[in-house]
């Protein structure tokens, strides 16, 4: 049986991340959202919202309400210990969920390309909560994201 | 000399609006987006926010820091009786700012065209605050800001 210590510990390691990317703004970085996702679980966090990297997503809410999609997006996020969000593609969705988690004291990181035009909500945000990072290529991607699921 | 009545009908009578709308998500509605202004000055409504239906925005913004247009858009937007975001470009920005607007208990409504994919974080949300109606033309457009509006 695990002691006290140890389930705080455990949790520590794993910590519940909400990954967040676009869905209706359109889904060509989906193959992102997959390595992301690969990248997180490798580095022991677990996604609660695996759905954003699922290339089968839109089938299934299509049999959802709307009001069912909103409840089960919100659900995981006020359950996780912070939110990842690829900013690159414009979202409406995307830039509510990191409004929301910031008003929860949740930790949000905003990672994107380079070359991308990225809201001066994201970049011009003093919350401390909040840090943005832009990804040269892959491999920094991946960096970035276990530096921050350790730090967390 | 005003009496505090007369001021509390005047100020009822010319609501403060912050007009929300894509900006780095893309420009291809700045033509909505200035109808939409002119629809709120006709109403009787005063836009904070005019700078989202100015087509030189892009010059002065190259000018400022991302903290200064966070700031200039958050206080604007705490000032603001009412956001009236347009929805049909998917835009971080505009998501952040629906957020924003309804933690601090200010009534949002979200304008879009029918045949647009709108975020299910607008469409499936229960916060009583929101509204969120398609307009198939401008005067349909028009009629539903002068109709929220009135009911402010």
């Amino acid at each position: 049986m695990e002691s006290l210590k140890e389930i705080a510990f455990s949790e520590k390691r794993n910590p519940k991340i909400f990954l967040s990317g676009s869905i209706r703004g359109g889904r060509q970085l989906l193959e992102t959202y997959r390595f992301m996702f690969d990248a997180l679980e490798d580095a022991g966090a677990e996604v609660l919202s695996w759905h954003v990297a699922d290339p089968e997503l839109e089938k299934v809410e299509m049999r959802m309400t709307e009001e069912e999609i909103y409840a089960r997006d919100i659900g995981l996020l006020v359950k996780s210990d912070a939110l990842i969000a690829e900013v690159t593609v414009p979202s409406t969705g995307v830039g509510y969920e990191i409004c929301r988690a910031l008003v929860r004291g949740i930790p949000v990181l905003c990672l994107y390309s380079p070359d991308a035009a990225i809201s001066a909500m994201v970049l011009g945000n003093p919350d401390p909560l909040l840090e943005a990072k832009a990804y040269p290529d892959k491999t920094s991607l991946k960096n970035i994201i276990i530096e921050f699921i350790r730090a967390l």
